[in-house]
């Protein structure tokens, strides 16, 4: 049991519980998504369930028709930041756009949590689906959905460039001889390329895990080979094992055309357990949620994934409109999603606005049977992890207090935290310092 | 005595107390540019003297020569969240430049510490004085000086308009009705201008302080008028009090002729106060860091003022040789000063390296004397406030075990804080929401 493979948790903390209308549920406070205090709570909770990272999503662009908590909500540097001085061994994962930020202040910011931390940073890698988000960065042509990646991949070399600017035994702080780095391994990264220069070195050195964790969260052909090629773990979302499966395995073999170890990429399906002591009372908390969805929220819900195209033009109850090729610059992977299930289904708007609004998953039920699935899923070849969605109010404090103590005593889940870096706990390798190894590479004697 | 106009004191954070070489003190953590724990220690230390605010230098551009403690130091937005959550009173401020970053971001970073804290939050506006900065970020052409307060002035306009995207009672969130938030109190920006053009409406509301304290510390001409016109503070620096008596008028006037009142420009003075039980104690407090300077180390902090001159290739012990206009499109007012400085005493290249490496000010000696000369300073028109800066080993928890209970007897100094926000501290106004304002204006019946 001790060598049992193990699952990985990440809890999104979203500011609000469940779906579009879940802030008007009785038992959720409706400013939660800039309530510090509870985020504070929710890390706290995730923290002594030792679940391996808390993850705070984000975007650049809102208008009107939005969700209420991506209106009004905290940005993610200075909210992991202010979650990292209040935490001892959770990791800490959050958004950034490579789309509309430069790497030399990313890496610093990134840089910054990771030390004060103690090596507990993640940064899940986005590139801006909304096309008006150039709106509000002086309306820089929003590059097209491939090209964007192509940036992403450059954007995330200068950044893994720059925080090796110094090597980890580079600062020697001699007070007798006012030695205080050694200029041998301080190093500038000169970086000239197709879409960044940036010469470094930058003025913060390595933490204890090495780098910063990188997570990518696109679906698309390009999002999946870039984070097969670059990242250490994907976000992603299904709602089948077998769909699961399918991506799952499509990932492992991208790693290992590039070289990589399969290990070295872990899943992580988005899921939104349910736990009632019984079916019947989960089910109930589901629908509790999901009936306080209106078709016109649904309708505004759905728009944002296609450039928040409006929708209530169209007639409720007829098949899903014929839309093009919306969508396939912004949220790729999920608005062909949702189009092709329509079209499978034969879904009419409505059905495909609701579904999507409230968001039904699998994981719905008494402990047991939601601990029975996610075992099935990981020992099914599904996912590494799994990163948890609050389905309801109070769903990650259920999941932690019934779910996970029942995955421990299977030996699926840790009692302790293995480490105190997100590396040490999610069992990724600390990548060695780029010129520390060049340099041990060097001294080698080779066989010839 | 209640009634009694009281000092202002902000006490910067830097990593490593004293001069270039102070890490080189026994008594100094040599790694404490980079060590939370040391923060979280100033921070008590300050809070608890119940300072106005702390506050966290940056820089974007660093070489082999550069000052050690600027070398491996924390991202200020980081630092600061992570302060944020461990304090509840004290401001927290942090320098941030204009001229190589987003205004978008910035307002949701500096809005988040500002929501986070409980609007505590204080923004020191520079504009990247080093030209090397620029090959940091794309080489892009470093604009030159009186340009780059022409782009702050306007990046901070659009700051200011995002910050107000949401009036302070927008958000209803109505559970029965489902209304979220008022429509009528969302507001685009929409700007347009020379250097920026943003939409908005930015994804964050207002804090209790409305908006974050702007500050500036630039002296030279046009930094002057930039500060006067739009800044809530100056942070400035000078070595005799009828110099700084100058500098305050100056401030003021200029103020009153943009139409401000004079109290809406806090000026603050940077001190480096060492204090001892005699005046021979605080002597040899200040000799035994300024004897930890080496004349090379010397001409390497006072090269980063002139864009990282090479001073090593001049005769040390011939008068200060002439750069010509060197110095002017970086740290203007700074090495503007120098230079006149050097001419008018007839310094050589030693005495000037070494003075602005050892920084001595007027400010040692006993704890009366020191209470005494800020008194001065302050009662005789210098200063409304003061920046500490730390001259000696601990000479921050000197200043707050031995200074401040002086001033605080005689009425100059806060026993408690008036207010959770940093405004309230200062005694600024909050600025209430422009489009607020708007509709209260066009409430009012006119007389006509
Ligand atoms: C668990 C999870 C978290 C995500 N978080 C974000 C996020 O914070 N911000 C964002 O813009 N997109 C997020 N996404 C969406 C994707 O990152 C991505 O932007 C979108 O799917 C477009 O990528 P694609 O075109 O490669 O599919 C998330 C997706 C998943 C599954
Ligand atoms: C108290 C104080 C703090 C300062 N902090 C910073 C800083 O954090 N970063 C920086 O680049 N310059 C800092 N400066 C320098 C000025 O902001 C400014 O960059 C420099 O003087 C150039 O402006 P000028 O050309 O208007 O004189 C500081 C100055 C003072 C007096």
């Amino acid at each position: 049991m001790a060598n049992q493979k193990q699952i990985k948790f990440g809890a999104a903390l979203h500011g609000v519980g469940g779906n579009v209308s879940g802030w008007r549920h009785p038992e959720v406070e409706a400013d939660a998504s800039v309530n510090f205090e509870l985020y504070k709570k929710w890390l706290q909770i995730a923290e002594e369930g030792k679940l391996d990272f808390i993850f705070i999503a984000d975007g650049l662009y809102i208008n009107e028709k939005s969700i209420p908590h991506f209106l009004n909500r905290f940005e993610p540097i200075a909210l992991l930041s202010a979650l990292a001085s209040q935490s001892r061994n959770i990791g800490l994962v959050g958004t950034l756009s490579t789309t509309y930020s430069e790497p030399f202040n990313v890496a610093r910011q990134f840089g910054t949590i990771d030390k004060i931390s103690g090596g507990r940073a993640g940064w899940n890698i986005v590139t801006s689906p909304l096309e008006g988000t150039s709106s509000n960065f002086n309306n820089k042509e929003h590059p097209e959905h491939d090209l964007r990646y192509e940036i992403a991949a450059e954007y995330l070399e200068v950044t893994r460039g720059l925080w090796d600017s110094w090597e980890d035994d580079a600062f020697v702080r001699d007070k007798e001889t006012g030695v205080f780095f050694d200029p041998a391994k301080l190093h500038a990264l000169n970086h000239e390329g197709r879409f960044f220069s940036v010469k470094g070195p930058l003025n913060i050195a390595r933490s204890p895990q090495g780098q910063p964790v990188i997570f990518q969260a696109g679906s698309s052909e390009v999002g999946k080979n870039f984070a097969s090629k670059e990242a250490d773990a994907i976000f992603t979302g299904h709602e089948t094992i077998e769909e699961a499966v399918r991506f799952y395995n499509d990932i492992k073999e991208r790693a290992a055309s590039f070289g990589r170890s399969p290990d070295d990429v872990l899943v992580f399906p988005g899921i939104g357990p349910i736990v009632g002591e019984t079916e019947e009372e989960a089910e109930r908390k589901y629908r509790e949620v999901a009936e306080l969805v209106t078709i016109e929220k649904a309708l505004d819900h759905l728009g944002r994934f296609f450039e928040h195209h409006d929708f209530s033009r169209y007639p409720l109850d007829e098949p899903f409109p014929d839309i093009g090729d919306l969508g396939k610059n912004s949220f790729q992977s999920g608005t062909d999603k949702i189009k092709a299930d329509a079209k499978a289904n034969n879904w009419t708007l409505r059905e495909v606005a609701l579904r999507a609004a409230t968001r039904r998953s699998e994981f719905i039920g008494t402990p047991t049977q939601v601990a029975d699935l996610i075992q099935q899923w990981f020992e099914g070849g599904a996912a590494d992890g799994f990163i948890l969605f609050e389905a309801v109010p109070r769903g990650l404090e259920d999941f932690v207090r019934l779910v996970v103590p029942i995955l421990r005593e299977r030996g699926l889940f840790r009692t302790e935290y293995e480490s105190g870096t997100l590396r040490g706990n999610l069992g990724l390798p600390i990548p060695e310092n780029r010129y520390t190894q060049a340099r041990a590479e060097a001294a080698q004697p080779t066989a010839n």
